[in-house]
């Protein structure tokens, strides 16, 4: 039984930690911390975890949060996380963070992608991706885990084989579709509901920042620098992400070189699913087949009138996008099987 | 290790009963039938199960369902469960009904609300009504189980502890809001989704057919005859109910009495949460924060007005409303902890 | 050509005034306040302007707006016009307001329904209740009106037939469900999308305020002292109102009085319709049909278990709860036809 | 006055058309044809419409109706249109096509896109397509008219500025996301509300058939044979197309040089808007802002580090996606004013 903090707890990531930490049988989540919230149970910010749960709210910093438990989860903003983990990292805690600050190896990244030099870059070194299925090896020895983007997350999944099979050969085109909870839990006027509902909001047409982590990861297997774009959409939902990539190739590839693609990287993997159901109502992944989850769903679809490969990829980005693969890295890191605490089957419907 | 069967497992609620029964670590699914799905994966007719299992519906007929397993699961459509029944009584078989077909422990309700005559009024004496909080005792030594209505469940759990104490000095007037995964899973112009998005459905604005089960329990609580009445409606959502019951009284009752009403009965429940928190966003049930679990989340208000206290109550209607409650029981039924394989939290957001 | 003025034209309500105005043909909009937004396009707040105006929000007080024009709009919170109408009544100016704050006739209502005393309670004889139906004749000759609650508008029109024809023997009881707009554009936690989104909120079950509008005009209607009272909850759309309202009475009535008494109110009106179909998809009132519209859609049901009429109407909050009831009832004032600016119609889908 | 026809009237398309021409002040609906509906009122299936028409559906066959106006409106399926209007042609009658049956210049298309060989190539000469903004000097003499896909529209509209100045340098990549009124109103489990809310459903991921009439245009406008894929989304809402597209270019440009691209093309235009404001809630095109209009919003922007321009259009798909380009083409070629009956301002909120 390993102790755990949850740093940040009262936020949309914080909170789906908790929520799936709290029945994990091989931890006890000792410390939950909020600034805002601090004193208050933890279910008055999370209405749905009542009957789960009497703990309140810490007031704990992330360091004395730290010096309580074997594992602090870090589930604070960008930019947040860099101010504190130098120093927890000399504590002998173990650390997960969930912030951009420690996604990238190379620390010429962080300025052009996030607008600020990294101030610990020998710290990068030291943590490992957390994408259970592409780190697996790394992860088992780990002592920080940086978790992946959500947009990154369905992204690199859906694209990964085929980067790995020799696939990529110009730039790869991201469209990404993703519902509200992806934004957080700060009101706004952009997120008020009447402003918010039915629309379909183009935030980021060009220069979202996880393109870094993608190129970072496909490069990583491919063994070559790939070039990734991507357009991303808010819509009309609250969980879920679905990317659509376009993979140009310069000659058509046989179907079955792309499903052994897949197969090949995926075959095994218990949170990875395969969504290709010609006579189905649900033909390829979609994010209503996977909320609630850790899978990642994923898909392909050849396009002979231009030779592109559409690599589909559907997540919780809340699940498989934030919190599932954070406690998937931990179980590795800890030794604990892969699959604990998240064999939830996602719902019928949603 | 019981065995199980569900007949009827292709629609919405053999789909929940399926999704949780797999997961349960008491009982092994032995059968799935449907007539329409029969030789294809489960996972085919419900996508979300892929990863999950393996199995294939069965063709069985209910009795040859009934024939190779300890206890069967009946989710089929009202009027259909009573052609088996009555055969598949006398083969030692545990049954558990979804159907309305055994909730009338009076067989002249039937006529009145279903406009049929039961053809086996004997076999509605041995049947217990499957709501674990209210039946808890006859559950424990039941053979056979009929499960709520889900509109139903939702009204009983909310009223019941003001008809147990006394509250109920007029008709009972109930509005239910209810998502459509409620009208099961036929396609037709109603549900088309362009027709039915964002649609406000009085779909029964008097003599809904939930009202005879209503009356039936509360009028066994309260001691006398109870008269309900009831208008329900589609909303646009697919999971979930909020019921507003206005229950008048003759004198105004004190708060600290309706909350003692409400703890007697549900205290030690675990299944049953309040939703009262003045300073919240959730000031009171909300199908938001129940749905994908098997709580039932009770609230209350006082109407100085007009002497009325407003009883709400939220449910899934597919867990605690239909697949919850009927796995609740049977858990009652074999002697099995009443919680197991139902201790799902809520999601934080759906 | 009259001149109009819109005070706190940058709210949803302002805006959906803006919107018709500017397209009616017998009035021009000079000056649009807003407090927040002086200086700028509208189509900066109201980006569906966008192509038909290039008009800025003014800093203009109301005094100043008053003097300025015709008719004052004044579309500001309860308890702000009262502060500066009775100025702007002695300036020649024709008034309209959108606010609680000179709806009800005896003054003794405000410290009942909002809790302090009325200030001018000699202008709220002055002024007239702005439902053109109901209050035809007296807006003929009107200086001021006073525009109803959106809530208060459909379940008064619903329910009118019915007092006027002594159909009132018991409490009448509303359900209400209404859209996000009804809360304004005012971000909070309560209103993010992704709290927001799916849930069933039952914001007011006991003391809305609009009940005390209600009893006003349906005692006045019916000549008797009539008890209302009303639970709302918002639900997931952002435009609509249903209410469903239960009026108990003594003797169950024939459908054919039901029908006598709402086609005599209403049989000639052009913003009233029945929606009464019992093959369709669209049995009763539902407001999928009237959103974008001025109508009212009315329909009925007898419970005959309990002897309740159930009154169902259905609108557009916006414009037959707000901005369209206020241009009827000044189209009236004004001497202009009735339906001008208003008969757009409610789309197919929404 | 003229008088039209619409046959087909009783589908989404048929119905919007029946919306618009019913109010408009130059032309007379004389036939709205139905099989399934002869003989019922048009508010039976459109009940949106009841208050506005008391006409019934005819059982006329096109041909019939085409003998009985001066302008048929054809909203019927693919492969419908061509089984009747080489017959019709004949008669003297203007035609405007809803199907895609005229929409192709070059007859070798149809077998690529559409399966089959267009058995009366000679018409498709004679047709001009209906995109007013493209077309307006053809159209004013036109006699038939074909009109544009949903997809294809706000796909065009939004490339064409970039093709005719000559910023296509390689494939053009479109992701397009679309309500559920695009595919019709047959139910089906695709559509049941219960499985097609909150899906993100990749419904063609590659060779969506509007990708010819796309590639018809650009090239015409261009100049050049322009290369064009897609992959388009049923996303949840009803009403509303968003394209995002990807338009390659070699050297990056200047951002007034695509400016001044788009103002050359539509500066003049009534029904083009530019959303592109970077402190705003709506910074590009979103379809919450368009719905119920017949405006297509568009916006850019640059993505440097791939040499992308990301072209964003937005349209409602019912009427400038379909009966509002049908009738602004009409007014071109019947020489009334162009805006006539389609200057219908767009909610504030839907």
């Amino acid at each position: 039984m390993k102790t755990v903090a949850i740093v940040g707890a009262s936020g949309y990531v914080g909170g789906e930690l908790l929520r799936l930490l709290l029945m994990h049988p091989e931890v006890e989540v000792k410390v939950a911390t909020s600034q805002q919230h601090a004193g208050e149970y933890v279910f008055k910010a999370h209405p749905n975890l009542k009957g789960f749960t009497s703990m309140r709210f810490s007031m704990d910093t992330p360091e004395e949060a730290a010096s309580k438990v074997d594992i602090v989860f870090m589930a604070v903003p960008h930019g947040s996380s860099i101010e504190h983990v130098p120093e927890m990292s000399e504590m002998g805690v173990k650390i997960v963070d969930m912030s951009a600050d420690f996604r990238f190896r190379n620390q010429a990244d962080y300025p052009v992608w996030y607008g600020w030099e990294h101030p610990a870059p020998d710290l990068l070194q030291k943590f490992v991706y957390g994408m259970p299925e592409l780190h697996r090896k790394e992860l088992k020895s780990a002592r920080f885990i940086s978790v992946p983007g959500c947009i990154a997350s369905s992204s690199i999944y859906s694209i990964a084989p085929l980067a790995k099979a020799g696939f990529l050969d110009g730039v790869v085109v991201i469209d990404a579709k993703i519902g509200s909870s992806g934004s957080g839990n700060k009101p706004s006027m952009a997120t008020h509901f009447s402003e918010r509902y039915n629309s379909v909001r183009i935030y980021s047409p060009s220069g979202h920042r996880h393109i870094g982590e993608i190129e970072q990861e496909l490069s990583i297997i491919s063994g070559t620098k790939v070039k990734v774009t991507m357009s991303a959409h808010s819509i009309n939902m609250v969980r879920g992400i679905l990317t659509t990539s376009s993979v140009f190739v310069e000659r058509e590839p046989k179907i079955q070189n792309i499903w052994n693609a897949y197969r090949t990287m995926y075959g095994e993997e218990p949170f990875v699913r395969f969504i290709m159901d010609p006579s189905g109502v649900y033909k390829y992944p979609d994010p209503k087949l996977v909320v609630g989850s850790n899978f990642i769903d994923l898909g392909f679809a050849i396009d002979r009138h231009v030779k592109r490969i559409v690599a589909i990829g559907s997540i919780d980005n809340l699940i498989k996008g934030a919190a599932g693969n954070a406690i998937q890295s931990m179980n590795i890191m800890e030794g604990f099987d892969e699959k604990e605490g998240l064999m939830m089957s996602p719902m019928r419907l949603v």
